[in-house]
Protein backbone atom coordinates (compact mmCIF):
# COMPACT_ATOMS: atom_id res chain seq x y z
CA UNK A 1 0.00 0.00 0.00
CA UNK A 2 1.44 3.46 -0.99
CA UNK A 3 2.38 5.69 2.09
CA UNK A 4 -0.03 8.75 2.11
CA UNK A 5 2.08 11.43 0.31
CA UNK A 6 1.94 8.78 -2.71
CA UNK A 7 -1.94 8.81 -2.36
CA UNK A 8 -1.95 11.99 -2.47
CA UNK A 9 0.63 12.41 -5.13
CA UNK A 10 -1.15 9.92 -7.12
CA UNK A 11 -4.76 11.48 -6.66
CA UNK A 12 -3.70 14.74 -7.46
CA UNK A 13 -2.01 13.75 -10.57
CA UNK A 14 -4.54 11.53 -11.85
CA UNK A 15 -7.12 13.87 -10.79
CA UNK A 16 -5.65 17.22 -12.99
CA UNK A 17 -6.38 15.02 -16.27
CA UNK A 18 -9.68 14.16 -15.17
CA UNK A 19 -10.56 17.85 -14.92
CA UNK A 20 -8.78 18.35 -18.18
CA UNK A 21 -11.20 15.95 -19.72
CA UNK A 22 -14.48 17.23 -18.35
CA UNK A 23 -13.66 20.96 -18.73
CA UNK A 24 -14.86 22.04 -22.65
CA UNK A 25 -11.98 22.11 -24.53
CA UNK A 26 -10.80 25.66 -25.60
CA UNK A 27 -11.26 24.88 -29.42
CA UNK A 28 -14.76 24.71 -28.49
CA UNK A 29 -16.79 27.85 -28.99
CA UNK A 30 -17.38 30.54 -26.68
CA UNK A 31 -13.61 29.81 -26.71
CA UNK A 32 -12.63 32.42 -24.32
CA UNK A 33 -15.13 31.21 -21.90
CA UNK A 34 -14.04 27.94 -22.24
CA UNK A 35 -10.15 29.00 -21.78
CA UNK A 36 -11.00 31.33 -18.45
CA UNK A 37 -12.93 28.13 -16.99
CA UNK A 38 -9.64 25.83 -17.43
CA UNK A 39 -7.97 28.96 -16.01
CA UNK A 40 -9.98 29.04 -13.45
CA UNK A 41 -10.26 25.71 -12.16
CA UNK A 42 -6.61 23.89 -13.37
CA UNK A 43 -3.61 23.67 -11.82
CA UNK A 44 -5.20 24.63 -8.53
CA UNK A 45 -4.54 24.38 -5.19
CA UNK A 46 -4.08 20.81 -3.25
CA UNK A 47 -7.96 19.66 -4.31
CA UNK A 48 -8.68 19.12 -1.04
CA UNK A 49 -12.30 18.05 -1.50
CA UNK A 50 -11.54 15.70 -4.29
CA UNK A 51 -9.26 13.88 -2.02
CA UNK A 52 -11.77 13.74 0.46
CA UNK A 53 -14.25 12.21 -1.90
CA UNK A 54 -11.29 9.63 -2.94
CA UNK A 55 -10.70 8.63 0.93
CA UNK A 56 -14.59 7.69 1.39
CA UNK A 57 -15.14 6.61 -1.95
CA UNK A 58 -12.58 4.06 -1.20
CA UNK A 59 -13.95 3.40 2.42
CA UNK A 60 -17.33 2.56 0.61
CA UNK A 61 -15.84 0.02 -2.36
CA UNK A 62 -16.69 2.87 -4.74
CA UNK A 63 -15.50 2.31 -8.50
CA UNK A 64 -12.95 5.50 -8.95
CA UNK A 65 -13.75 6.22 -12.43
CA UNK A 66 -17.50 7.07 -10.49
CA UNK A 67 -16.01 9.10 -7.60
CA UNK A 68 -13.63 11.10 -10.37
CA UNK A 69 -17.34 12.46 -11.30
CA UNK A 70 -18.55 13.39 -8.34
CA UNK A 71 -15.31 15.02 -6.68
CA UNK A 72 -15.11 16.95 -9.92
CA UNK A 73 -18.41 18.09 -9.32
CA UNK A 74 -17.77 19.34 -5.94
CA UNK A 75 -14.58 20.55 -6.90
CA UNK A 76 -16.04 22.87 -10.03
CA UNK A 77 -18.19 24.37 -7.39
CA UNK A 78 -15.54 25.31 -5.03
CA UNK A 79 -13.69 26.60 -8.25
CA UNK A 80 -16.74 28.85 -9.23
CA UNK A 81 -16.91 29.96 -5.80
CA UNK A 82 -13.62 31.49 -5.41
CA UNK A 83 -13.75 33.49 -8.99
CA UNK A 84 -16.99 35.07 -7.78
CA UNK A 85 -15.79 35.46 -4.41
CA UNK A 86 -12.53 36.88 -5.43
CA UNK A 87 -14.42 39.76 -7.79
CA UNK A 88 -14.08 43.27 -6.94
CA UNK A 89 -17.88 43.52 -5.26
CA UNK A 90 -16.92 40.58 -3.26
CA UNK A 91 -13.29 40.36 -1.77
CA UNK A 92 -11.84 42.32 -4.56
CA UNK A 93 -8.91 39.60 -4.80
CA UNK A 94 -6.31 39.96 -7.47
CA UNK A 95 -4.59 36.90 -5.94
CA UNK A 96 -4.95 33.17 -5.75
CA UNK A 97 -3.04 30.11 -6.13
CA UNK A 98 0.10 32.44 -6.62
CA UNK A 99 -1.81 33.68 -10.20
CA UNK A 100 -3.94 36.84 -11.03
CA UNK A 101 -7.16 36.29 -9.90
CA UNK A 102 -9.88 35.55 -13.16
CA UNK A 103 -11.35 38.70 -13.16
CA UNK A 104 -7.49 40.46 -13.23
CA UNK A 105 -6.58 38.39 -15.90
CA UNK A 106 -9.83 38.48 -17.96
CA UNK A 107 -12.48 40.81 -17.17
CA UNK A 108 -15.57 40.90 -14.35
CA UNK A 109 -18.09 39.66 -16.51
CA UNK A 110 -16.07 36.67 -18.25
CA UNK A 111 -15.29 35.80 -14.26
CA UNK A 112 -18.79 36.05 -13.68
CA UNK A 113 -20.26 33.91 -16.29
CA UNK A 114 -17.03 31.55 -15.43
CA UNK A 115 -18.57 30.92 -12.11
CA UNK A 116 -22.25 30.33 -13.59
CA UNK A 117 -20.88 28.14 -16.44
CA UNK A 118 -18.95 25.92 -13.49
CA UNK A 119 -21.80 25.56 -11.52
CA UNK A 120 -23.91 24.40 -14.23
CA UNK A 121 -21.13 21.86 -15.21
CA UNK A 122 -20.94 20.18 -11.76
CA UNK A 123 -24.39 19.52 -11.98
CA UNK A 124 -24.12 18.18 -15.55
CA UNK A 125 -21.13 15.81 -14.00
CA UNK A 126 -23.71 14.52 -11.39
CA UNK A 127 -26.25 13.49 -13.82
CA UNK A 128 -25.16 12.73 -17.01
CA UNK A 129 -23.41 9.13 -16.09
CA UNK A 130 -24.56 6.37 -13.88
CA UNK A 131 -22.51 7.21 -10.45
CA UNK A 132 -24.55 4.65 -8.13
CA UNK A 133 -26.20 1.33 -8.95
CA UNK A 134 -29.23 3.07 -8.39
CA UNK A 135 -30.89 6.68 -10.33
CA UNK A 136 -32.66 7.71 -7.27
CA UNK A 137 -29.95 7.80 -5.13
CA UNK A 138 -27.94 9.33 -7.92
CA UNK A 139 -30.99 12.15 -7.35
CA UNK A 140 -30.21 12.55 -3.92
CA UNK A 141 -26.51 13.15 -4.63
CA UNK A 142 -27.77 16.20 -6.70
CA UNK A 143 -30.12 17.35 -4.05
CA UNK A 144 -27.26 17.07 -1.89
CA UNK A 145 -25.02 19.02 -4.08
CA UNK A 146 -27.14 21.45 -4.51
CA UNK A 147 -28.52 22.21 -0.78
CA UNK A 148 -24.71 22.38 0.02
CA UNK A 149 -24.23 25.21 -2.78
CA UNK A 150 -27.24 26.82 -2.28
CA UNK A 151 -28.44 29.54 0.29
CA UNK A 152 -28.93 27.47 3.13
CA UNK A 153 -25.33 25.86 2.49
CA UNK A 154 -22.12 27.90 0.58
CA UNK A 155 -23.94 30.94 -0.14
CA UNK A 156 -25.72 31.32 2.16
CA UNK A 157 -22.62 31.54 4.45
CA UNK A 158 -20.65 33.87 1.71
CA UNK A 159 -23.97 36.06 2.51
CA UNK A 160 -23.76 35.36 6.22
CA UNK A 161 -19.51 36.53 5.99
CA UNK A 162 -20.69 39.72 4.01
CA UNK A 163 -23.20 41.15 6.47
CA UNK A 164 -20.83 40.27 8.98
CA UNK A 165 -17.53 42.57 8.10
CA UNK A 166 -16.86 45.09 10.81
CA UNK A 167 -19.65 43.82 13.23
CA UNK A 168 -18.60 42.09 16.66
CA UNK A 169 -19.12 37.90 15.76
CA UNK A 170 -19.37 35.60 18.81
CA UNK A 171 -18.31 32.07 18.70
CA UNK A 172 -21.65 30.49 17.66
CA UNK A 173 -22.51 32.90 14.43
CA UNK A 174 -18.75 32.38 13.25
CA UNK A 175 -19.12 28.75 13.40
CA UNK A 176 -22.39 29.32 11.68
CA UNK A 177 -20.99 30.74 8.68
CA UNK A 178 -18.05 28.52 8.34
CA UNK A 179 -20.22 25.49 8.91
CA UNK A 180 -21.67 27.26 6.10
CA UNK A 181 -19.31 28.96 3.52
CA UNK A 182 -16.61 26.18 3.58
CA UNK A 183 -18.16 23.23 5.53
CA UNK A 184 -20.90 21.84 3.59
CA UNK A 185 -18.89 21.56 0.32
CA UNK A 186 -16.43 19.79 2.71
CA UNK A 187 -19.72 17.36 3.82
CA UNK A 188 -20.62 17.04 0.47
CA UNK A 189 -17.21 15.66 -1.09
CA UNK A 190 -17.12 13.15 1.46
CA UNK A 191 -20.75 12.13 1.89
CA UNK A 192 -21.10 12.32 -2.50
CA UNK A 193 -17.77 9.97 -2.52
CA UNK A 194 -19.27 7.47 0.01
CA UNK A 195 -22.53 7.47 -2.25
CA UNK A 196 -20.86 6.07 -4.87
CA UNK A 197 -20.28 2.50 -3.21
CA UNK A 198 -22.31 0.24 -1.87
CA UNK A 199 -20.50 -0.69 1.41
CA UNK A 200 -21.61 1.96 4.07
CA UNK A 201 -25.80 2.03 5.52
CA UNK A 202 -26.89 5.30 6.31
CA UNK A 203 -26.16 5.11 9.64
CA UNK A 204 -22.47 5.06 8.73
CA UNK A 205 -22.69 7.65 5.97
CA UNK A 206 -23.96 10.28 8.94
CA UNK A 207 -21.13 9.27 10.97
CA UNK A 208 -18.88 10.58 7.67
CA UNK A 209 -21.37 13.56 7.30
CA UNK A 210 -20.43 14.34 11.35
CA UNK A 211 -16.43 13.67 10.15
CA UNK A 212 -16.77 15.87 7.58
CA UNK A 213 -18.79 18.60 9.50
CA UNK A 214 -15.78 18.41 12.29
CA UNK A 215 -12.95 18.15 9.30
CA UNK A 216 -14.93 21.74 7.35
CA UNK A 217 -14.76 23.46 10.61
CA UNK A 218 -11.06 22.41 11.27
CA UNK A 219 -9.82 22.93 7.88
CA UNK A 220 -11.26 26.81 8.09
CA UNK A 221 -9.72 27.30 12.04
CA UNK A 222 -6.05 26.24 10.51
CA UNK A 223 -7.13 28.38 7.36
CA UNK A 224 -7.89 31.63 9.70
CA UNK A 225 -4.06 30.64 11.77
CA UNK A 226 -2.44 29.93 8.81
CA UNK A 227 -3.67 34.08 7.30
CA UNK A 228 -2.47 35.43 10.17
CA UNK A 229 1.23 33.99 10.70
CA UNK A 230 2.05 32.94 6.99
CA UNK A 231 3.15 35.72 4.31
CA UNK A 232 1.54 35.92 1.17
CA UNK A 233 4.54 34.09 -0.58
CA UNK A 234 3.85 30.63 1.18
CA UNK A 235 0.39 31.15 1.22
CA UNK A 236 0.07 31.55 -2.70
CA UNK A 237 -2.92 34.41 -1.87
CA UNK A 238 -2.48 37.80 -0.08
CA UNK A 239 -2.10 37.05 3.52
CA UNK A 240 -3.85 38.59 6.71
CA UNK A 241 -6.54 39.66 3.82
CA UNK A 242 -9.31 38.92 5.54
CA UNK A 243 -8.13 40.49 8.73
CA UNK A 244 -7.14 43.53 7.32
CA UNK A 245 -11.42 43.74 5.45
CA UNK A 246 -12.58 43.86 9.17
CA UNK A 247 -13.88 40.46 8.93
CA UNK A 248 -14.04 38.37 11.87
CA UNK A 249 -11.82 34.84 11.80
CA UNK A 250 -11.23 32.42 14.64
CA UNK A 251 -7.54 33.96 15.49
CA UNK A 252 -9.11 37.59 16.06
CA UNK A 253 -11.56 35.95 17.92
CA UNK A 254 -9.95 33.60 20.42
CA UNK A 255 -6.15 34.62 19.75
CA UNK A 256 -3.80 31.67 17.69
CA UNK A 257 -3.24 29.77 20.77
CA UNK A 258 -7.03 29.16 21.40
CA UNK A 259 -7.63 28.74 17.62
CA UNK A 260 -4.83 25.73 17.69
CA UNK A 261 -6.65 24.46 20.59
CA UNK A 262 -10.09 24.14 18.76
CA UNK A 263 -8.54 22.61 15.71
CA UNK A 264 -7.26 20.11 17.92
CA UNK A 265 -10.12 19.15 19.37
CA UNK A 266 -11.70 19.24 15.89
CA UNK A 267 -9.66 16.57 14.93
CA UNK A 268 -10.13 14.30 17.65
CA UNK A 269 -13.85 14.58 17.62
CA UNK A 270 -13.64 14.02 13.95
CA UNK A 271 -11.61 10.87 14.39
CA UNK A 272 -14.34 9.47 16.64
CA UNK A 273 -16.89 9.18 14.50
CA UNK A 274 -14.71 6.82 12.44
CA UNK A 275 -13.50 4.34 14.84
CA UNK A 276 -16.00 1.86 13.49
CA UNK A 277 -14.71 1.85 10.43
CA UNK A 278 -10.85 0.60 11.53
CA UNK A 279 -8.31 0.22 8.98
CA UNK A 280 -10.50 0.81 5.77
CA UNK A 281 -11.16 4.81 7.09
CA UNK A 282 -7.05 4.63 7.21
CA UNK A 283 -7.10 7.58 3.95
CA UNK A 284 -9.85 9.64 5.70
CA UNK A 285 -7.91 9.48 9.23
CA UNK A 286 -4.52 10.44 7.36
CA UNK A 287 -6.69 13.63 5.25
CA UNK A 288 -7.87 14.43 8.92
CA UNK A 289 -4.39 14.60 10.50
CA UNK A 290 -3.41 16.78 6.69
CA UNK A 291 -5.99 19.34 7.11
CA UNK A 292 -5.34 20.04 11.11
CA UNK A 293 -1.57 20.13 10.85
CA UNK A 294 -1.08 21.16 7.17
CA UNK A 295 1.35 24.55 6.94
CA UNK A 296 0.11 26.07 3.64
CA UNK B 1 -62.10 24.78 -21.39
CA UNK B 2 -61.00 27.41 -20.70
CA UNK B 3 -60.14 30.08 -23.08
CA UNK B 4 -55.91 30.90 -23.56
CA UNK B 5 -56.32 34.32 -21.75
CA UNK B 6 -58.01 32.14 -18.85
CA UNK B 7 -55.77 29.44 -19.45
CA UNK B 8 -52.83 32.10 -19.08
CA UNK B 9 -54.18 34.31 -15.90
CA UNK B 10 -54.95 31.15 -14.40
CA UNK B 11 -51.45 29.46 -14.75
CA UNK B 12 -49.33 32.57 -13.83
CA UNK B 13 -51.78 33.36 -10.56
CA UNK B 14 -51.03 29.55 -9.57
CA UNK B 15 -47.49 29.41 -10.60
CA UNK B 16 -46.91 32.98 -8.21
CA UNK B 17 -47.78 31.16 -4.88
CA UNK B 18 -45.58 27.59 -5.78
CA UNK B 19 -43.15 30.11 -6.59
CA UNK B 20 -43.43 31.29 -3.02
CA UNK B 21 -43.55 28.17 -1.76
CA UNK B 22 -40.45 26.69 -3.38
CA UNK B 23 -38.53 29.87 -2.25
CA UNK B 24 -36.79 30.17 0.90
CA UNK B 25 -39.07 32.54 3.18
CA UNK B 26 -37.33 35.01 4.16
CA UNK B 27 -37.47 34.50 8.33
CA UNK B 28 -34.52 31.82 7.65
CA UNK B 29 -31.49 32.75 7.32
CA UNK B 30 -29.72 34.31 5.81
CA UNK B 31 -32.77 36.48 5.43
CA UNK B 32 -31.10 39.48 3.63
CA UNK B 33 -29.74 36.91 0.85
CA UNK B 34 -33.64 35.28 0.73
CA UNK B 35 -35.18 38.74 0.61
CA UNK B 36 -32.87 39.47 -2.11
CA UNK B 37 -33.86 35.83 -4.13
CA UNK B 38 -37.63 36.67 -3.58
CA UNK B 39 -37.28 40.56 -5.06
CA UNK B 40 -35.69 39.06 -7.83
CA UNK B 41 -38.19 36.01 -8.57
CA UNK B 42 -41.25 37.31 -7.57
CA UNK B 43 -43.86 39.39 -9.18
CA UNK B 44 -41.69 39.09 -12.50
CA UNK B 45 -42.47 38.73 -16.01
CA UNK B 46 -44.97 36.65 -18.03
CA UNK B 47 -43.39 33.59 -17.56
CA UNK B 48 -43.09 32.57 -20.69
CA UNK B 49 -40.94 29.37 -19.77
CA UNK B 50 -43.43 27.94 -17.35
CA UNK B 51 -46.26 28.79 -19.54
CA UNK B 52 -44.57 26.58 -21.96
CA UNK B 53 -43.73 23.77 -19.69
CA UNK B 54 -46.97 23.48 -18.54
CA UNK B 55 -48.44 23.62 -21.90
CA UNK B 56 -46.16 21.03 -23.38
CA UNK B 57 -47.27 18.88 -19.95
CA UNK B 58 -50.96 18.93 -20.76
CA UNK B 59 -49.70 17.65 -23.97
CA UNK B 60 -47.67 14.65 -22.44
CA UNK B 61 -50.49 14.08 -19.94
CA UNK B 62 -47.96 15.15 -16.53
CA UNK B 63 -49.66 15.80 -13.34
CA UNK B 64 -49.25 19.34 -12.93
CA UNK B 65 -47.14 19.12 -9.62
CA UNK B 66 -44.62 17.85 -11.32
CA UNK B 67 -44.33 20.11 -13.88
CA UNK B 68 -44.53 23.02 -11.23
CA UNK B 69 -41.42 21.73 -10.17
CA UNK B 70 -39.47 21.81 -13.13
CA UNK B 71 -41.15 25.15 -14.93
CA UNK B 72 -39.99 26.78 -11.54
CA UNK B 73 -36.22 25.31 -12.01
CA UNK B 74 -36.03 26.85 -15.46
CA UNK B 75 -37.62 30.31 -14.10
CA UNK B 76 -35.21 30.44 -11.33
CA UNK B 77 -32.64 29.62 -13.89
CA UNK B 78 -33.74 32.52 -15.94
CA UNK B 79 -34.33 34.67 -12.81
CA UNK B 80 -30.85 34.20 -11.88
CA UNK B 81 -29.37 35.08 -15.40
CA UNK B 82 -31.14 38.50 -15.71
CA UNK B 83 -30.20 39.21 -11.88
CA UNK B 84 -25.99 38.96 -12.99
CA UNK B 85 -27.07 39.98 -16.87
CA UNK B 86 -28.19 43.59 -15.23
CA UNK B 87 -25.39 43.86 -12.74
CA UNK B 88 -22.61 46.74 -13.84
CA UNK B 89 -19.71 44.35 -15.25
CA UNK B 90 -22.48 42.98 -17.48
CA UNK B 91 -25.33 44.93 -19.18
CA UNK B 92 -25.34 47.80 -16.39
CA UNK B 93 -28.86 48.01 -16.49
CA UNK B 94 -30.99 49.89 -13.28
CA UNK B 95 -34.44 49.12 -14.49
CA UNK B 96 -36.29 45.69 -14.98
CA UNK B 97 -39.62 44.07 -14.95
CA UNK B 98 -40.41 48.31 -14.00
CA UNK B 99 -38.55 47.92 -10.82
CA UNK B 100 -34.71 48.64 -9.77
CA UNK B 101 -32.90 45.96 -10.51
CA UNK B 102 -31.62 43.46 -7.98
CA UNK B 103 -27.91 44.94 -7.34
CA UNK B 104 -29.19 48.77 -7.37
CA UNK B 105 -32.21 47.41 -4.96
CA UNK B 106 -29.73 45.67 -2.46
CA UNK B 107 -26.28 45.46 -3.69
CA UNK B 108 -23.41 43.97 -6.39
CA UNK B 109 -22.77 41.72 -3.53
CA UNK B 110 -25.81 39.83 -3.00
CA UNK B 111 -26.69 39.84 -6.35
CA UNK B 112 -23.79 38.01 -7.31
CA UNK B 113 -24.88 35.65 -4.65
CA UNK B 114 -28.79 35.69 -5.24
CA UNK B 115 -27.97 34.42 -8.75
CA UNK B 116 -26.03 31.74 -7.38
CA UNK B 117 -28.08 30.79 -5.20
CA UNK B 118 -31.12 30.52 -7.11
CA UNK B 119 -29.20 28.59 -10.00
CA UNK B 120 -28.25 25.81 -6.74
CA UNK B 121 -31.70 26.10 -5.82
CA UNK B 122 -32.94 25.09 -9.34
CA UNK B 123 -31.44 21.88 -9.64
CA UNK B 124 -32.13 21.38 -5.89
CA UNK B 125 -35.83 21.55 -7.37
CA UNK B 126 -35.36 18.90 -9.85
CA UNK B 127 -33.66 16.13 -7.52
CA UNK B 128 -35.29 16.21 -4.52
CA UNK B 129 -39.23 15.09 -5.72
CA UNK B 130 -40.05 12.39 -8.04
CA UNK B 131 -41.02 13.76 -11.51
CA UNK B 132 -41.01 10.87 -13.33
CA UNK B 133 -41.87 7.30 -12.94
CA UNK B 134 -38.51 6.55 -14.13
CA UNK B 135 -35.27 8.09 -11.60
CA UNK B 136 -33.36 7.81 -15.05
CA UNK B 137 -35.70 9.68 -17.03
CA UNK B 138 -34.86 12.42 -14.30
CA UNK B 139 -31.54 12.03 -14.47
CA UNK B 140 -31.63 12.96 -17.97
CA UNK B 141 -33.97 16.22 -16.92
CA UNK B 142 -31.36 17.02 -14.89
CA UNK B 143 -28.58 17.03 -17.31
CA UNK B 144 -30.84 18.42 -20.00
CA UNK B 145 -31.06 21.38 -17.79
CA UNK B 146 -27.62 21.94 -16.89
CA UNK B 147 -26.32 21.74 -20.23
CA UNK B 148 -28.99 24.34 -21.30
CA UNK B 149 -27.43 27.05 -18.68
CA UNK B 150 -24.33 26.19 -18.99
CA UNK B 151 -21.09 27.09 -21.48
CA UNK B 152 -23.07 25.21 -23.86
CA UNK B 153 -26.75 26.63 -23.65
CA UNK B 154 -27.38 29.77 -22.04
CA UNK B 155 -24.11 31.41 -20.42
CA UNK B 156 -22.39 30.63 -23.75
CA UNK B 157 -24.62 32.45 -25.13
CA UNK B 158 -24.04 35.53 -22.98
CA UNK B 159 -20.38 34.88 -23.44
CA UNK B 160 -20.99 35.09 -27.52
CA UNK B 161 -23.49 38.56 -26.65
CA UNK B 162 -20.37 39.78 -24.65
CA UNK B 163 -17.54 39.33 -27.12
CA UNK B 164 -19.84 40.44 -29.91
CA UNK B 165 -20.37 44.16 -28.23
CA UNK B 166 -19.30 46.41 -31.01
CA UNK B 167 -18.40 44.43 -33.74
CA UNK B 168 -19.76 43.08 -37.10
CA UNK B 169 -21.98 40.23 -36.66
CA UNK B 170 -22.94 38.17 -39.66
CA UNK B 171 -26.88 36.79 -39.50
CA UNK B 172 -25.50 33.26 -38.54
CA UNK B 173 -23.39 34.78 -35.84
CA UNK B 174 -26.53 36.30 -34.25
CA UNK B 175 -28.91 33.54 -34.60
CA UNK B 176 -26.15 31.35 -33.10
CA UNK B 177 -25.97 33.79 -29.93
CA UNK B 178 -29.34 33.87 -29.50
CA UNK B 179 -29.99 30.20 -29.77
CA UNK B 180 -27.70 29.45 -27.00
CA UNK B 181 -28.91 32.69 -25.31
CA UNK B 182 -32.70 32.83 -25.06
CA UNK B 183 -32.85 29.39 -27.05
CA UNK B 184 -31.62 27.08 -24.61
CA UNK B 185 -33.97 27.77 -21.57
CA UNK B 186 -36.89 27.87 -23.71
CA UNK B 187 -36.21 24.65 -25.22
CA UNK B 188 -35.30 23.04 -22.02
CA UNK B 189 -38.85 24.23 -20.78
CA UNK B 190 -40.79 22.73 -23.20
CA UNK B 191 -38.82 19.46 -23.16
CA UNK B 192 -39.02 19.37 -19.41
CA UNK B 193 -42.42 19.48 -19.15
CA UNK B 194 -43.36 17.04 -21.57
CA UNK B 195 -40.80 14.95 -19.83
CA UNK B 196 -42.86 15.05 -16.30
CA UNK B 197 -45.84 13.19 -18.63
CA UNK B 198 -45.38 9.54 -20.20
CA UNK B 199 -47.91 10.30 -23.56
CA UNK B 200 -44.82 10.90 -25.54
CA UNK B 201 -42.04 8.60 -27.47
CA UNK B 202 -38.24 10.76 -28.49
CA UNK B 203 -39.34 10.97 -31.83
CA UNK B 204 -41.98 13.11 -30.63
CA UNK B 205 -40.37 14.96 -27.56
CA UNK B 206 -37.77 15.73 -30.60
CA UNK B 207 -40.56 17.80 -31.95
CA UNK B 208 -41.13 19.94 -29.15
CA UNK B 209 -37.84 20.64 -28.97
CA UNK B 210 -37.74 22.10 -32.73
CA UNK B 211 -40.57 23.71 -32.12
CA UNK B 212 -38.93 25.16 -28.85
CA UNK B 213 -36.08 26.09 -30.74
CA UNK B 214 -37.82 28.01 -33.50
CA UNK B 215 -40.10 30.11 -30.82
CA UNK B 216 -37.24 30.69 -28.68
CA UNK B 217 -35.33 32.63 -31.70
CA UNK B 218 -38.76 33.84 -32.98
CA UNK B 219 -39.09 35.13 -29.12
CA UNK B 220 -35.95 37.28 -29.54
CA UNK B 221 -36.49 38.61 -32.70
CA UNK B 222 -39.95 39.89 -31.64
CA UNK B 223 -38.20 41.07 -28.06
CA UNK B 224 -35.68 43.05 -31.12
CA UNK B 225 -38.64 44.76 -32.93
CA UNK B 226 -40.52 45.47 -29.62
CA UNK B 227 -37.11 47.12 -27.91
CA UNK B 228 -36.54 49.20 -31.11
CA UNK B 229 -39.94 50.37 -30.80
CA UNK B 230 -41.07 50.67 -27.86
CA UNK B 231 -40.71 53.06 -24.93
CA UNK B 232 -39.38 52.09 -21.56
CA UNK B 233 -42.55 52.79 -19.77
CA UNK B 234 -44.51 50.37 -21.59
CA UNK B 235 -42.04 47.88 -21.62
CA UNK B 236 -40.82 48.12 -18.11
CA UNK B 237 -37.23 48.08 -18.88
CA UNK B 238 -35.20 50.42 -20.20
CA UNK B 239 -35.88 50.74 -24.43
CA UNK B 240 -33.45 50.82 -26.61
CA UNK B 241 -30.71 49.42 -25.02
CA UNK B 242 -29.20 46.93 -26.52
CA UNK B 243 -28.90 49.08 -29.55
CA UNK B 244 -27.39 52.00 -27.80
CA UNK B 245 -25.07 49.65 -26.28
CA UNK B 246 -23.58 48.95 -29.91
CA UNK B 247 -25.27 45.17 -29.67
CA UNK B 248 -25.98 44.00 -32.76
CA UNK B 249 -29.92 43.09 -32.85
CA UNK B 250 -32.06 41.77 -35.25
CA UNK B 251 -33.73 45.09 -36.57
CA UNK B 252 -30.23 46.66 -36.78
CA UNK B 253 -29.09 43.71 -38.89
CA UNK B 254 -32.67 42.65 -41.05
CA UNK B 255 -34.35 46.01 -40.35
CA UNK B 256 -37.90 46.27 -38.98
CA UNK B 257 -39.85 44.56 -41.70
CA UNK B 258 -37.71 41.82 -42.54
CA UNK B 259 -37.12 41.27 -38.66
CA UNK B 260 -40.85 40.79 -38.67
CA UNK B 261 -41.18 38.61 -41.39
CA UNK B 262 -38.67 36.38 -40.21
CA UNK B 263 -40.73 36.14 -36.61
CA UNK B 264 -43.00 34.93 -39.27
CA UNK B 265 -41.55 31.90 -40.44
CA UNK B 266 -39.89 30.53 -37.89
CA UNK B 267 -43.78 30.69 -36.37
CA UNK B 268 -44.77 28.51 -39.34
CA UNK B 269 -41.62 26.63 -38.97
CA UNK B 270 -42.91 26.11 -35.29
CA UNK B 271 -46.55 25.72 -35.90
CA UNK B 272 -45.43 22.71 -38.32
CA UNK B 273 -43.60 20.72 -35.86
CA UNK B 274 -46.82 20.65 -34.51
CA UNK B 275 -48.60 19.02 -37.03
CA UNK B 276 -49.17 15.32 -35.67
CA UNK B 277 -50.35 16.04 -32.12
CA UNK B 278 -53.37 17.65 -33.08
CA UNK B 279 -56.15 19.65 -30.38
CA UNK B 280 -54.23 18.19 -27.83
CA UNK B 281 -51.35 20.85 -29.05
CA UNK B 282 -53.63 23.65 -28.70
CA UNK B 283 -51.81 25.40 -25.85
CA UNK B 284 -48.73 24.98 -27.50
CA UNK B 285 -50.04 26.71 -30.38
CA UNK B 286 -51.45 29.34 -28.61
CA UNK B 287 -48.32 30.23 -26.57
CA UNK B 288 -46.45 30.49 -30.13
CA UNK B 289 -49.14 32.55 -31.46
CA UNK B 290 -48.97 34.49 -28.20
CA UNK B 291 -44.70 35.11 -28.30
CA UNK B 292 -45.28 36.49 -32.19
CA UNK B 293 -47.73 38.62 -31.90
CA UNK B 294 -47.21 40.09 -28.13
CA UNK B 295 -47.16 43.89 -27.74
CA UNK B 296 -44.76 44.10 -24.63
Amino acid sequence: MPNFQQWIAAHQQRFESVLDQLLPAIDIAPQRLHQAMRYSVMDGGKRVRPLLAFAAGELAGANVERVNLAAAAVELIHAYSLVHDDMPCMDDDVLRRGKPTCHVAFNQATALLVGDALQSLAFQLLSEQPLTSDPARQLTMLKLLAVASGSRGMAGGQAFDLASVGKPLVLVELEFMHIHKTGALIRAAIVLGAYCGDRLNEAQIAKLDHFGKCIGLAFQVVDDVLDAEADTATLGKTAGKDADNDKPTYVTLLGVVEAKKMADELHTEALKSLAEFGESARRLREMADFIVMRKF
